[in-house]
């Protein structure tokens, strides 16, 4: 392993014109290995990048880019991308701080045309470059890469429905690999298994115009009808799938790991005068067995063994933790039903999907269907539960506020990776949702500090709160407490008596208290209901000289500055220092450097309470 | 006029059953009549009403309603459904405070299923009511009715994608008009278009067995084939629409207003075993000539002469003030672009779209799509204006965050229809948008008070701020202002040196100027620019002893809590008192109305300080 001959050569998309079709073989071969030793130490996506590398490789012999414009939908398969446009020595800084990010980004190369991160985006973006070429008077090719799983997305239809009207440099990839991150789902997919599998689908290695002569014209006496029959057919050979309704020409299915087939049909895309889709069949995970095997597995990984597939097993975490106390709870009331966006199994519902699959709904990458969806299962009484990223859930805020929110539909949220995730970086972090979700009226939101509370707390929300309520935890495995600390029933929780509070919710909880044990006078208040706040809360602090609050999430909008009005309004006045995530967008990094970046660790809470009165125990 | 004999005895939908076919051809017409009348003198949606009146009659004369579940996708279209449903006596208070909302609205009855206003909903709520019947075992069905143009809303695919699952309880009634608000585009629109258009399309009325049986077999000799050409044709005929491709039983079209192939076709969709999509034609604005001409102009209406079709002219508003600004930099700068999302002429934009065409981009009903192909738009060098609601904005939430701010784009923001709105009520407010932009990184917000001002601000937007920049702006005519109010160019302005401050921005200077006419001592801070907020207007009353801020928007995340929270980090000891919209749904009733409610009228205004201090002029 590690012998590179070829890629390490490869500098720029150009340098491929150099090499044989043999060479591009091996250059393949190469690159599958280099994407498996490394995302095998650094963690990352492994299967949908195996699937691309063919796909990837033929792009850059195709076009040129970046005065050509390449979208990969999501992004998430951008890694060999990332190594044939200059990045192949900075490759194993990836996912790390500072080092390249694991989807595209401009910031790192002009061949990363449009940040990614979120499913279904590409095609809308793919539009405006179009359009923008268009208005511009420039030459070149728009390329959009989008999985069949991101065309479950809403935003990828609007994106196809406007895409027709743009010209023959329009050409959009659909790499078909029957999957989402599990397996896809819904009227699209069954579509393309129908695409995929007829034989009267056309078959671009054979050419069109074959094909039409081999239908006889049976004899102009014998049958009026038999020009019109014979048309009928040429237009259930040209006008059969969705994407040709929607106004594309379209090209494929072929097999995506064949490069000549590959060189065929992309030169015969560019040749097309409408916008182009071009179906290809990829093998998630490709080229390593235990990927192939379980793609899902392998979608998203930490560090493994090569040899052995073996990961770093994590124990149990939030995501299994919610999934089990929902089980439990459906198990004695079956109104309960779980949604997911195509995220069952990392939003801990793998077990819940077995047990209830009646009452279990993955509805692709859907998030603002699911919470319209849920809506309706509300008014239906039943009890809705979606569980969700953080992040994703922000596609879904109109309908929060429109059809759950504005019927006080009782609609249960699990919000998943809530604040700061880490390595996936600026278009994952968790730090939206307080801020959003505190707009909305109706809406009631809990911040379980460990797995007992998000019991506690998933209970209260199903159960108690009056309408929308949302249950908030982040990745990973549970956080440390100190020994005297007792799980949550109430609103809040007050610890210590000092003059000096320290007030903060979730997560940060924990760091708090370690900072605490190095402090004198000081008192730790604990949210657990941060959405109304309980006035209670605020009196618990009123008595003291300085407060700080810490939050892992936005400043303007979150929970930390309507504290402080409320303490100001109930006749608060000493100081109030408030530590958030300020007016910007946070890089990739571990969770442990952003908290320190940011002040949000136990250092940081030290030094701010020190700094500001010398309280240092 | 005014003889509603048949409908004014219609006091649920089962009277419907006692009238023959003639009787229910006589009440259509007062139907008719009753909305040509109340509407004229009320406002509200006329053309889409008029278009359904056959429609809605057929659907309770052939489904159970409220045990069957209807849902009206975007809701301006259900004025016959609450004729029939028992609400004719309170008619004549459409759209009043406490009056029948113009939509669909669970509170107002039991027949209305879920809360509608924004597009494209419906199918996904149909599935959710679907799921539940099959959860709880109950029969019944689910019926959803959509225009065309919210088709070209992502959510209702979504939901097409998920819909396919359901059973054949589950139906969809595609109302095609061919029209958005104004003329519908897309893919799907042109799909539409050849599916009614096309002579080998399934036409209802012949029966699809009657079809096949014309196709002679052609001699099973003569060629091999044949069969398979046979059923190649069959497939043309029952697998030809993307609802097909979709999972969907496809019915029609058919014309909507004719009554007895409506009952016909919605007899078979009964029938069916899996979901079924009913295609029916009708002519938006039906039987009233003006609206017929002009289904656009009548989409959405204020009082408006029967006879002669004329509507009050309400003279320039900001829209066109925004439009015509608009028109003017983009004459001086060829980058400008400006986009809609089916809402053209209502953002102002019409003029714009005839001036310059290919800089023109009307998206259909598609914020998501709107704000990403504006981001690229914006990648591509070139100056993308957005003019859409404020509450239409809230769709595109994750699109402002994901794909504009996160790489820190100049997109531009027109906001219309900023704060209360009025009669269409709760789904429909623009007191949102302040507070969920406030949440997002590199956002920038202007509130221009007047027409100039405006025209400033949009300059400042597109020019000056560093990336997404938002102008906000009121519905309807400039306010009124004192005489010394100048036009502002900063990012706030002070107005007298009194010890109590108003501060306020937008619409609401305006009646802070009125109160402080009344009042002494007093000091009227307007600010301009809301995010990020210049500390140098918080200086501008550090001084004061009282702070009174206004805010015609949500008062958790809004401008308010955060300038208080500025204060004090900037040494602010005095009260501050903040009136905001409190954690709650403004239902419909004029701007007038709520602004005398919320009290951000001048009266309340005026109260406020009075009450606090007592500081009467």
């Amino acid at each position: 392993m590690g012998e590179y001959n070829i890629l390490e050569n490869i500098k720029e998309p150009r340098d491929l014109d150099k090499l044989d079709q043999k060479q591009v073989e091996s250059l393949c071969g190469e690159i599958r290995e280099k994407l498996i030793s490394t995302v095998s130490k650094k963690g990352g996506h492994l299967a949908s990048n195996l699937g691309v590398v063919e796909l990837t490789v033929a792009l850059h012999r195709n076009f040129n880019f970046p005065a050509d414009k390449l979208i990969f939908d999501v992004g998430h398969q951008c890694y060999t991308h990332k190594l044939l446009t200059g990045r192949y020595d900075r490759f194993e800084t990836l996912r790390e701080k500072d080092g390249l990010t694991g989807f595209m980004s401009p910031k790192e190369s002009e061949y990363d045309s449009f940040l990614t991160g979120h499913s279904s985006t590409s095609i809308s973006a793919g539009c405006g470059f179009a359009a923008a070429k268009t208005i511009k008077g420039e030459d070149g090719y728009v390329v959009c890469v989008i999985g069949d799983g991101a065309l479950s997305g809403g935003l990828a239809y609007e994106g196809l429905n406007n895409a027709g009207k743009r010209g023959g440099n329009f050409i959009v990839i659909l790499n078909d690999n029957k999957m989402s991150i599990s397996k896809n789902v819904g009227g699209m997919a069954r579509h393309l298994t129908v695409v995929r599998t007829s034989p009267a689908y056309h078959k671009f290695k054979r050419g069109t115009g074959r094909i039409l002569q081999r239908i006889p014209l049976i004899g102009t006496k014998a049958y009026r009808g038999a020009e019109r029959v014979k048309n009928a057919f040429k237009r259930l050979i040209y006008r059969k799938t969705i994407f040709e309704d929607m106004g594309f020409t379209y090209l494929g299915p072929i097999d995506g790991h064949d490069l000549e087939k590959l060189d065929l049909i992309l030169d015969a895309a560019k040749h097309q005068r409408r916008p182009t889709l071009v179906h290809i069949s990829t093998v998630k995970g490709k080229g390593y067995e235990f990927a192939e095997e379980s793609p899902s597995a392998y979608h998203g990984v930490s560090a493994f063994d090569i040899d052995t597939g073996e990961r770093k097993t994590s124990g149990t975490d939030y995501s299994k933790s919610f999934g089990n106390s929902l089980c439990k709870m459906a198990a004695a009331d079956s109104r309960i039903c779980a949604v997911t966006a195509a995220m069952g199994e990392s939003t801990g519902l793998g077990a819940f999907s077995h047990a209830y699959p009646k009452r279990y709904f993955d509805v692709g990458i859907a998030e603002q269907h699911a919470v319209t969806f849920c809506s309706a299962l509300a008014a239906s009484e039943l009890i809705p539960v979606f569980a969700v990223y953080s992040s994703f859930l922000q596609r879904a805020y109109d309908q929060l506020v429109h059809d759950a929110a504005a019927q006080s539909l009782k609609l249960v949220l699990g919000i998943d990776r809530a604040g700061i995730v880490g390595e996936d970086g600026i278009t994952h972090q968790g730090v939206f949702d307080v801020a959003f979700l505190n707009t909305i009226p109706n809406v009631t939101i809990y911040a379980p500090v460990t797995f007992n509370e998000l019991d506690t707390y998933l209970y209260k929300a199903t159960y108690e709160a009056p309408s929308v309520a949302a249950v908030r935890y982040p990745r990973g495995g549970e956080c440390e407490l100190p020994s005297f600390y007792q799980n949550a029933t109430g609103s809040f929780a007050v610890y210590g008596n000092g003059e000096n509070a320290i007030v903060t919710y979730g997560r940060t909880a924990s760091q708090a208290f370690k900072a605490a044990a190095h402090l004198k006078n000081i008192r730790v208040v604990v949210l657990y209901q941060i959405k109304p706040i309980d006035l209670n809360s605020v009196k618990s602090v009123l008595d003291c000289k300085n407060i700080y609050f810490f939050e892992e999430g936005m400043r303007v909008g979150g929970v930390g500055e309507h504290f402080e009005v409320l303490c100001r309004e109930n006749g608060y006045n000493g100081e109030f220092s408030l530590t958030a995530i300020e007016d910007e967008f946070i890089p990739q990094q571990t969770v442990a450097q952003a908290l320190n970046e940011y002040g949000l660790d136990a250092e940081g809470i030290y030094r701010k309470v020190v700094g500001n009165n010398g309280t240092k125990a």
